[in-house]
């Protein structure tokens, strides 16, 4: 296990072993341990104090399927919280090629900077580049790949993360060397920023793969995962995540207009099928990889009616909190605001939820898409107004005196109504991470549940974020499913990678370890929040009547703290 | 015990006796009860489940000595805390002459009004009132008592609290008719404007004192209460709360600059005896009582140059963080600051440490006071400035972008750096409000401590808060002292007023159940953080190396959770 430290103050960069401690944790297990240790939970999170930390999951890099994960951690600019933000593409792939367990990046410079990290086979470097200063992400890659070769991968922060913006992402480049993967959430873009560090340029490693100890174990447990997440993922591979839009359309939670309602009419414009027609007809692609090794491969590319490339990873919490809630139904404008968030380097999923607010406050009319694009620019400009909506939904809806904010720790909903899915609704309220349907997302049907109804919900909510955790903790996409019956084969990947004895119970008892040392970072930073706006509780759907009904006693019983 | 319930919705208005809990409940003991009670922990502050009410304390409207005080109590929109903002001049003794043990505004209307309720000797009602819309507090008691007459108290809500500004105060009337009295935490004002409420109007009671059961013992104790004070306070009564410059300033802990500094050299030209002189020299006043019945006095009235009225009650807290805190030395200037914000509704501490971030962040530099102003105002017309630093410091410190925000819990510090005032940052820290000196204030010398010394600060800190408490719930002004030797006669005003038989460990027993009622709500609320930003403890004051070292785990022994 290898880290790497990269002083931002003094440019020292070292390598070094890692502590006993951090044996056996990869990814998310790891970036949330370094960041308890290393970052005092009141630091100012675009200071000196706080730490970057990337970090690739523990089987990403190996022949696993859906193993091409990266965490990205940090305390959050955005939340307060701790906060580890997840993205696929080859980062991962590339960091664990090069035997980089965890990449850190420390203290901050005296002066506003722009630097990049050069990562080559031999030696890792800073190098001043201004030239990219206050530049987007597609023309960032395209400078870089010239001046190093279109084999690297690329990581690198929009101007909307130059600007501070608590909506920040890092963007990551896909197989086909495109910014379109993103750490999207809790503003870490800006975190990375705030060290003067505006891209990581990461060479293709020389090893691609990274090697098993039971090698034979790992790659029969490895061919059967993937057999069956090829059998049964071929929806998503078809639809992309967009064949969400539908089912969650049809349980009356599809966010629309600020969430005002669950449901929407006009969803066969921009729902998995006419998605998946659009690309067909126009030369983009379904059935895309976002990273090397993908058995779902739910990723699609985009194109224009003249058949020119928009954006890729076109995706269902985009579509929808982009989109619906902001009242914008048309797929080719949403596409085209993706691609815009994207290049600024802006969460198009806190985008979304922050202009629903400013359109219910009345600043813009929902669904005028030229205003949508001025309102994300500014963010990127740092206008008065943009520096407003940089802070996200929760700061702007104080600012406008805006009641309806569907946030929780300062973090916007994802794209289910917490009212209709209501183990969503549990995860939102309990999450380390605030309102974020990555730690454990009950979609309809799971577990067996009615998601209409409280029963069970509390329980299921649990059982996901654990499962969850160990997904992020291996690097593997959470589109396998954090289930019961996956946690088998993961346990296998894990022992046969590490010649390890675990059961899955084991690797669940660690997930809860780290879910323990997240509850603590953000108990100590005063942060205890564990229940949804109140106006989810007292204001029903229009259209099936539900309110977030799950007893507030009840969800007490979701505490990791241990 | 006589509460009275305004519906804002339905315009209707009861009156009904106090449920037997709030037996021996006042001021702030009974604010937070019955926001405790009433209010969601989660509601929105400026919604219709948020409740205002004001309670005088048990003892306001007796001849007990500076027994003047009313307590105003909501969920505040500033903090998300439960909030009681407490104020003098008449408001509270004439509420209390009329027998209103509590005045609550319930609801909220379907549309923006603009109200007044006129509360008679025989009489209760709401008026339309559009004329008022927009207009600040001078002019509404201007026009009001015109209308009513100038016998009147009268409390309002300026242009501020109608914008929805979470600095927004609620004006109060003093002993001369002008709106100089301020509950001015917390943005209370735009909860009251929130619900359509612009002004209330009330009417002198017939019978001005209310009568004591055990009249002697009540006298006695009160009149010698009365001489004590008038000897003890004379320092107060000559140079105001400003007397606290120099000491303050002398222990090196005068927020100069957003707190950059705790020493500001030009101090001379706005300390007490400078104010002091000034008031004389211009035909203002010192010695000048709020209230009725105030032994101190500490108030005073000042004039410009040219000998016309510009402000009363110029504060020490005030002078500080709109003066010293943001460059500013003229207490001429000052002064004029303090009328802009009295008049507009605006609390001037949360305005000063807000201009004091906004100067850090460089869009004004220090000490302008032309920009000052225009800032101000902003507040009032909300444009897009105005609605930023309308939302307070710490709102502001997150859009621009500066990490050296001296607040706690979203409100702005008190005129008292905690690195060398070390027991009031304990409070700061730990209190129920907020970073709040009027919780618990350890000024120099208090408690036998050096105040630039972390030991026993926490107990006195402790102390200081539940007797603070005590004042809070008879309503007498803190400035007698939340002291040891305070407490039996205060008890003996508790005993005859009422017929008990209370021990000063009564009292403080009661309050430290109210504290306790406060930290429910706000746990509740998920608001939990009892230290100070990170700064305070990494960054020394320049001019006398102090950082705040109180231990951080000593700082939990303070949980008034019970």
């Amino acid at each position: 296990m290898k880290f790497i430290r990269v002083n931002t103050l003094t440019n020292e960069i070292t390598e070094a072993a890692a502590a006993s401690e951090y044996a056996d944790l990869g990814g998310r297990g790891l970036t949330s341990s370094i960041i308890s240790k290393e970052v005092h939970p009141r630091a100012y999170a675009l200071g000196a104090d706080n730490k970057l930390v990337l970090a690739p999951g523990l089987l990403t890099g190996t022949s696993a399927p859906c193993s091409g994960r990266l965490s990205v951690g940090a305390k959050s600019p955005l939340t307060g919280t701790i906060k580890e933000s997840n993205v696929g593409g080859l980062a991962g792939q590339y960091l664990a090629g090069h035997g980089i367990t965890a990449l850190i990046f420390e203290g901050k410079p005296e002066r506003e900077k722009c630097r990049i990290l050069v990562i080559s086979q031999n030696e890792i470097k800073l190098e001043d580049k201004n030239s990219l200063r206050g530049l987007g992400n597609y023309a960032v890659v395209e400078e870089l790949q010239r001046e190093y070769g279109s084999q690297n991968v690329i990581l690198s922060v929009g101007p909307a993360g130059e600007m501070g913006a608590a909506v920040a992402s890092i963007a990551g480049t896909d197989m086909e060397g495109r910014p379109s993967r993103h750490a999207g959430r809790g503003g870490l873009g800006s975190v990375l920023a705030s060290k003067g560090i505006k891209a990581i340029v990461i060479a293709k490693p020389a090893n691609p793969f990274v090697e098993a100890a039971n090698a034979r174990q790992f790659k029969e447990s490895a061919m059967e995962f993937a057999r069956s997440l090829n059998e049964s993922k071929k929806a998503l591979r078809n639809y992309g995540t967009a064949v969400l839009v539908n089912s969650v359309n049809g349980v009356g939670g599809l966010p629309t207009r600020n969430f005002s309602t669950g449901h929407n009419e006009e969803a066969l414009h921009f729902c998995g099928e006419r998605l998946h027609e659009l690309c067909q007809e126009r030369g983009g692609a379904t059935g895309h990889p976002c990273s090397r090794g993908c058995a779902i491969r739910c990723s699609n590319v985009y194109h224009d009616e003249d058949g020119n490339y928009v954006t890729s990873g076109l995706e269902f919490e985009t579509i929808v909190l982009l989109g619906s809630n902001c009242g914008l139904n048309n797929l080719d404008e949403i596409a085209k605001l993706d691609r815009l968030c994207d290049d600024l380097g802006i969460d198009t999923m806190e985008m979304g939820v922050t202009l629903g607010v400013t359109m219910e406050a009345g600043l813009m009319p929902f669904g005028d898409y030229t205003m949508m694009c001025e309102a994300i620019e500014s963010v990127a400009k740092g206008t008065q107004l943009g520096k407003v909506l940089g802070q996200g939904a929760t700061v702007t809806g104080k600012i406008l005196g805006v009641e309806r904010v569907p946030a929780v720790k300062g973090q916007g909903m994802s794209a289910y109504d917490p009212r209709a899915l209501k183990g969503t609704g549990v995860t939102y309220a309990t999450s380390t991470m605030g309102a974020d349907h990555t730690s454990g997302n009950a979609l309809p049907g799971r577990g067996g549940l009615d998601c209409h109804k409280p029963d069970g919900q509390v329980k299921l909510s649990q059982e996901l974020q654990t499962m969850t955790m160990v997904c992020d903790m291996l690097g593997i996409c959470i589109f396998v499913g954090p289930l019961p019956e996956n946690m088998p084969v993961m346990t296998t990947l894990f022992n046969s990678f590490g010649d390890r004895q675990a059961v899955p119970e084991d690797l669940m008892a660690m997930a809860n370890k780290i879910l323990s040392i997240e509850t603590r970072f953000n108990h100590a930073a005063g942060i205890t929040q564990n229940d949804l706006p109140r106006f989810f509780r007292t204001e029903p759907l229009p259209n099936n009547n539900l309110v977030f009904d799950v007893d507030e006693e009840e969800l007490k019983q979701i505490n990791f703290y241990c």
